[in-house]
């Protein structure tokens, strides 16, 4: 046994290495790489994907796999999971063929550099035959790995294990039905705000800077760049990367992603030490992942307390920032306004957002909708749900770059992300006077409430098992529902 | 045949996509990765570093080779001269076994990391040890490689074809007893000169990247980034990147940094199509490299007719640049001081600091020297060559990051790169009026004449052959003796 945990841990750890290539690479692809060295780029990561398929499903991996179950009981309760975990991926890769699979990951690198043209161009037929070619590869795979799964299920349970079509569209349906009449409560109200003020962008870097350690980001094991896409991406836990974008004129947009990152951030880098040299440590899913995300942006973020918390340091590079001013700054970062854009969508409209893009993926499998009808479908449901329509397809269906890296199955996690954030919120004001705390200043006792309930254990715990720990029940949108509701309608003295 | 070559460039393709990754994780390694993320990143680079070697040094690879010398006759020129070259790698590699190499580029990873502490604070002893490490692990693999030869003459050999000790004593030495003279004549001068000049970040940024596309750097096929020292990498002759620095207050320093960087950049871009696939895409040797960039920076930079030229555009990010100020920059850009910094050094006295390190790199491997001693001798040689003495040794023998990354017998390409660059100079002078063509602005003709004598040659004509074939002579020293006393008695009117 000791010999055979001995080999387990080396091709765990090649295969940990070979996946932060893999995640060092692809830093370099969002950030720097000119247009000329995207295909080579493009193929290098072609390489490594393959590469990493290939130790998971090695022969010599699954011998050990199934010895090292076979003898569960002389493990650790660590090693169990990770041996489950590991067992898990196998049975997802293996039914994939290795050509294939390599194919479709050159073909999403590739699609990201036609998907950016086609946004820059705005032009959805320069992106069409590459994103059919990304769902039909999709049908496949959801079929090789599971012919008596509807597709759709089998990427859904991917990023939250036991998701399915039918509890999304009710989660969605009990979303909607609250959502959008409060939405058009908020509209007949026709409060109309222009935000005035500009920031200079290396003052606007310092404030990012300075929040994303506030809250708990190590900068000893992370840093913070630029792209233009804000995202977080892990090359180990003691290397955590984060992106901002900067605007003169939208001094809150990087402050803002800046604690969305940094939330994710703080999650990687809490992980716990234990977990290093597992498979276990990352976030356990991207729902939970969304939580810690949108809870520092929403919760902590978007709070008159944060501010008063902060306000001494935010006044040095944001000077129109003071006490006297928090409560018409409330109101600013807390304005409803439906708009276009997901990624600047305010906090009671984000959700539907996701919805249009849940509708559209599960159209896409059940064969209601074709790739070619996207543009006109993206923009009806666009009109429906937030009443406002794009003008062109770069405002609309080109707007993320999810589908163009294969992603499918992965935006509901931001609409789970925000019922998890409420319901872990509701369960912290139990624990800690949460406002208290933030008007203090003293914000870690909430990043190490977070962290032992739900960072440090990685990927050893499933959602729901630590869903039930915190909160006592099983994910339940209706506290995300009353949080909106109680929120906006005090904003807007419904 | 045809078979055998069609192995042999699959072998080469995979040893160029490694190296490629190499370059892509060394790039993330200088400009981003945090400090926790060091230790697995040095990880990786030793990984990749011994799959290259693995693949330079494969039976298989030999084989190949082997049978591709026997039929000679039957290749291109170009193919033969890649068998050659490959050969030669392989011949050097082979001898050291691949533990060692491995532990050493580790070692070397490791050791930038702690070189950086060590300048940090300013203190040589937290550097000695590795230091010591990494001149006994060189000692031994020029044992490995060639017993009968002196170990120093390995390493300048791999830099400089045919390159030794004596050949650069006798290099040096007619430096010294020209340069030496001449600096102290213009020292009696005393003319003093303080910068007053502070331009923003924002601009010199502008400016740097205006003048890197004017003197040819393609930005579709390159980058230009920001670290601590400035250097270029290339992953590709399709992805090239050069990084800069900036002071508000020496605005000159990242604009020298832009045009000597983009003149090693132009070189890398400019290898000819027909080499891509081959191990013949790259610089064929630093010397040559080094004397590309110092052509752009002191012959083209320095002059007063290539402000002239881009005057309009200067002005509008360096206000003070203005066409009847254009003899007062031009005696600021060429104002001689001694000083402690070789990356900050004036042409004049430039070669007087590798000739510091030069010195110091024999006398390590003869015995002269003891690592422990360094930090005195180089005092001492500071004093002599050029009059100043470090206070510390992070403005002594701690400033540059070259032995930490194990390149011992690099530093002569530095002053090797700007004898060439003369000699490249006054040929060039024959086929073009290089004034005409700045003041107009047609740099592109001179950067053409470059592309066609050397660029794209890549590493498919040594140095010496394209010395001979632009001048008619070898390298030769006299050149660049010559310009500097014209051009220096000039400027101090001497």
């Amino acid at each position: 046994m000791k010999e055979t945990l001995k080999k387990f841990r080396e091709i765990v750890k090649n295969k940990k290495k070979i996946e932060s290539t893999l995640a060092l690479i692809q830093w370099d692809m969002e950030t720097t790489v000119p247009k000329g060295g995207q295909s080579l780029i493009a193929e290098i990561i072609g390489d490594l994907s393959l590469k990493s398929y290939e130790i998971s499903t090695s022969k010599e991996l699954i011998e050990l796999l199934d010895v090292l179950n076979e003898n569960k009981n002389s493990l650790t309760e660590l090693e169990r999971i990770e041996v489950e975990c590991l067992r898990e991926e196998n049975e997802k890769l293996k039914k994939i063929p290795a050509e294939e699979y390599r194919e479709f990951s050159e073909l999403t690198v590739k699609a990201q550099g036609i998907w950016v043209e086609a946004r820059e161009k705005n032009d959805f037929n320069i992106f069409k035959g590459t994103l059919e070619k990304i769902f039909e590869y999709s049908k496949k795979f959801a079929k090789y790995r599971n012919v008596n799964e509807k597709p759709y299920n089998v990427f859904l349970d991917d990023y939250e294990k036991g998701m399915t079509i039918e509890k999304l569209d009710n989660f969605f349906l009990n979303l909607k039905s609250e959502i959008v009449p409060l939405l058009q409560k908020i509209k007949e109200k026709k409060v109309n705000f222009i935000p005035k003020n500009k920031v200079s962008i290396e003052n606007q870097k310092k404030l990012s800077k300075y929040i994303a350690e506030y809250i708990g980001f190590d900068f000893e094991r992370g840093v913070i760049s630029e792209s233009a896409h804000p995202f977080t991406l892990t090359v180990s836990p003691d290397d955590v990367r984060l992106t901002s974008r900067y605007f003169e004129d939208m001094p809150f947009s990087s402050v803002f992603s800046a604690i969305h990152e940094g939330g994710h951030g703080i999650y990687e880098q809490g992980i716990g030490s234990e977990l290093k040299e597992t498979v276990l440590a990352e976030g356990t899913s991207t729902s939970i992942h969304e939580s810690q995300s949108r809870f520092y942006e929403n919760m902590i973020g978007r709070s008159k307390e944060f501010w008063f918390g902060i306000c001494p340091v935010a006044n040095k590079y944001y000077e129109f920032i003071k006490k006297e001013n928090l409560d018409e700054l409330y109101k600013e970062i807390n304005i409803v306004t439906p708009s276009l854009i997901r990624v600047e969508a305010d906090e009671l409209t984000y959700s539907l957002h996701i919805m249009v893009r849940y509708e559209i993926e599960k159209g896409l499998f059940n064969g209601e909708y074709t790739v070619e009808n996207l543009p006109k479908i993206w923009n009806e449901k666009m009109k429906e749900y937030l009443g406002v329509e794009p003008v062109n397809d770069s405002e609309g269906v080109l707007q993320d770059v999810h589908w163009s890296c294969g992603l499918i199955g992965y935006f509901p996690s931001y609409a789970l992300g925000n019922a998890y954030s409420a319901q872990i919120y509701m369960a912290m004001r139990k624990d800690l006077d949460i406002e208290q705390l933030l008007l203090n200043g003293k914000i870690s006792k909430i990043t190490e409430w977070l962290h032992n309930k739900i960072h440090k254990y990685g990927k050893s715990k499933t959602p729901q098992e630590l869903i039930k720990q915190i909160s006592g029940e099983d994910l339940n949108s209706k506290y995300y529902i009353d949080y909106l509701k109680e929120k906006y309608s005090k904003i807007y003295e419904l």
